[in-house]
């Protein structure tokens, strides 16, 4: 049995599936072709349990014998650390890769998030469009002269800003040919598609354990 | 002279001055003991220059040698590497720092940033507010049974999350005891002291420099 284990939730609503962010740490462990388990905690009733692994009652957390982690992007950080696949071991290709995982979740998903909550919150105006739009506009032109974030290659940082901008309101909101072709990509790669079907898989056992 | 060059604006209005986010890096640096110089970039007509070194137009980025990162969160964990001060060595302490690193960044900051800047931009509704308030209050529950976020002393993780809360509106924005007694122990340090006093400096020198 392995050490890594993957914890997420027990069941979720149709809504999230395929974007529940157990698959970001499943996909890195396809990728880095680590051996992992998954574990689950209640969707539903969050106890006191589930708050002293995860303080914001969120998943997904990640456990390695004895280091546990929650955050999913610090659960890419101690993945990438396991495989060269991840993260380059020279000096400029690792802080490469580490800085575009933090502009991942701190420049791009910090206002993708609040912004697709407006929206999905029906706010009468959502005041970060204009944000929102200079930020996409930024990474545009970044993906327009390379194919991947860091190091020439595929890195951790490709697949966490893959998976920020593959949600589909971001993904139709406005024209980046060079964004789109992008997440267009890195979504065809084996250990994504293993990892997606992975999980609604996961999820559709647990409705047929409910019906 | 130092490897280690924290860059910065030549010089920025009033309002943001002590919050520029070169302050977590000069903070680290003097929380590590580690010697470093300050360079700056145009705050105004920001070129093509500024956007290969910080693809955002931002500051601040972190040279190291041959090293070069933006984001302020990848330049912390770049200088955490550095100084057992700022990061420890064991393996739980170090993912325990690493998890409140990345909450700082992308379960805080990422409702808190977004948050403030429709207050700042009067929106005439705070879609955010809600989710803003749960956030702060998961924090809280953390910081009434603890000092430090992780491994029972200061880490880098406290320096972020510190940085993240003593914004002024988030610091007014309901009672939370517990987070302000932390917010107000960790503004005592000298290295924060100094980092801030430093930063302010820099600026008013700037302002001389025009006049």
């Amino acid at each position: 049995m392995s050490d890594l284990i993957v914890w997420t939730y027990d069941w979720v609503p149709e809504m999230p599936r395929g974007f529940v962010r157990d698959l970001r740490l499943r996909w890195a462990c396809e990728e880095a072709g680590l051996a992992y388990g998954v574990r689950t905690v209640p969707f539903e009733n969050r106890g006191e349990a589930h708050f002293a692994h995860q303080p914001f009652g969120q998943i997904p957390f990640l456990s390695d014998g004895d280091v546990e982690l929650f955050e999913s992007g610090a659960g890419l950080l101690h993945l990438a650390r396991k495989s060269e696949k991840l993260m380059p071991r020279d000096p400029v290709g690792e802080a490469q890769a580490l800085q575009w995982t933090i502009a991942a979740l701190n420049s791009i998903e910090m206002v993708s998030v609040p912004w697709w909550f407006l929206e999905v919150t029906g706010a009468k105006e959502n005041g970060l469009t204009g944000w929102f739009e200079s930020r996409l506009a930024h990474i545009e032109s970044v993906l327009a002269s390379r194919d991947w974030l860091a190091a020439d290659r595929f890195t951790v940082a490709d697949l966490l800003m893959a998976d920020v901008l593959r949600v589909e309101k971001v993904r139709a909101f406005g024209k980046r040919p060079a964004t789109e072709a992008y997440v267009a990509r890195i979504l065809e790669r084996p250990a994504f598609k293993k990892a997606r079907a992975d999980q609604m898989a996961h999820f559709a056992a647990a409705d047929a354990a409910r019906a």
